[in-house]
């Protein structure tokens, strides 16, 4: 193996260690110990890459925001369904999105090493945008605001569903939440053809899963 | 002061002192010497009313859905709006608020001193029920899926305004909420009759206060 390749593979064997140690403990329990344990490297190659534990959390949250199944749509919006109904589907079982899901919302932490709310936020400000270019929304809908409503929603919903029910309902919820906000700012001739249904997510990874040529990491081991 | 009274100054003098202490320390950082500290208490006193700190965070939990803003309006939806608005204005300013709200949000805690979420949830269920029978609701909505819904997006929305903006900004997020799930559930001729500005929930608390003969309590000292 080359020795870029190491360490590249290196890299990402401590990231997914920090997180999850994040996703289990939050940021403030977290250690160095026992993030280095669990990737099984040495001290010295964690530090070539991250010099610090506030750069490991830097590192996670940079890292969740892999757009893998994002297919293009004929709709817009409903890249948008999309994107929020496989991050439901996925959270549960990647800690890479648990832990970064846990260091945003960290009141302590964010000052230290960011929050991946603002990418969250543009990423939906950014494809209502270009929904709206195409007549897909409502002329009053002001991508930036609704971005703000739903990255709140989003959170609330994930943490309700975290609380009461170990995520087992978040597919759900989260179409819930798509039925109870998308009257608000779709076109009504768009609204009629979106797929919100709580198996959209698993639907939309499985179709990418099979499309795909080079086999995905298995997200469910 | 007659003995029973003086009875209910205490408890509520305790309540108020473990709110506080909750609501900056979260349940598992309180303890009883500093809510005895802050009530200028005895221990006994403490004791006679509430046995342990669970007991103390279950009574926070029940005393919060105070109803003192409840104003009945010919549409049962603005009640439902009223309620939310008022509760954005308060929450930065009354330590009960967000006590319950911090606590109600202990993955850790919520399993020894309950949750205030499911009153939340039954607040908003009724509320929607009553207005659906009066034909304010469109016809498919379900009053417990939508409060399910409105009780996550509510809660993530208070903790972003939280994180990015001390609360500052809770009545717009509010605002722009209602705006972004009304449209799923009131019949189109209710809708455009809702008043759901960002200054809504000040307003209704100034209406109650002029109205009210004896006078409340000043939540903002």
């Amino acid at each position: 193996m080359a020795q870029q390749e190491r360490a590249v593979r290196t890299r990402r064997a401590v990231l997914e260690a920090a997180a999850a140690v994040f996703a289990e403990r939050g940021y403030a329990a977290a250690t160095i110990a026992e993030i280095l344990n669990r990737a099984g490297v040495t001290k010295g190659a964690l530090y070539f890459h991250f010099d610090s534990k506030a750069a490991l959390a830097q590192g996670v949250l940079q890292e969740q925001i892999a757009t893998e199944y994002c297919v293009p749509r004929e709709l817009k919006l409903q890249e948008w369904v999309d994107a929020g109904m496989t991050l439901a589907e996925r959270l549960p079982r990647e800690p890479m999105l648990l832990a970064a899901v846990r260091l945003s919302a960290d009141l302590q932490g964010r000052d230290v090493f960011g929050s991946a709310w603002p990418a969250w936020a543009e990423l939906t400000g950014s494809v209502l945008t270009a929904a709206k270019e195409r007549g897909e929304v409502l002329p009053h809908v002001v991508p930036e605001e609704t971005a703000q409503v739903f990255l709140g929603a989003w959170i609330g919903v994930q943490f309700v569903s975290q609380a009461v029910a170990d995520w087992a309902d978040l597919d759900h919820r989260m179409s819930a939440l798509f039925n109870h906000v998308l009257p608000a700012i779709a076109a009504p001739a768009v609204l009629v053809r979106l797929d919100t249904a709580p198996d959209r997510g698993a639907r939309v990874i499985a179709e990418v899963r099979q499309r795909s040529t080079v086999p995905l990491a298995d997200a469910n081991s």
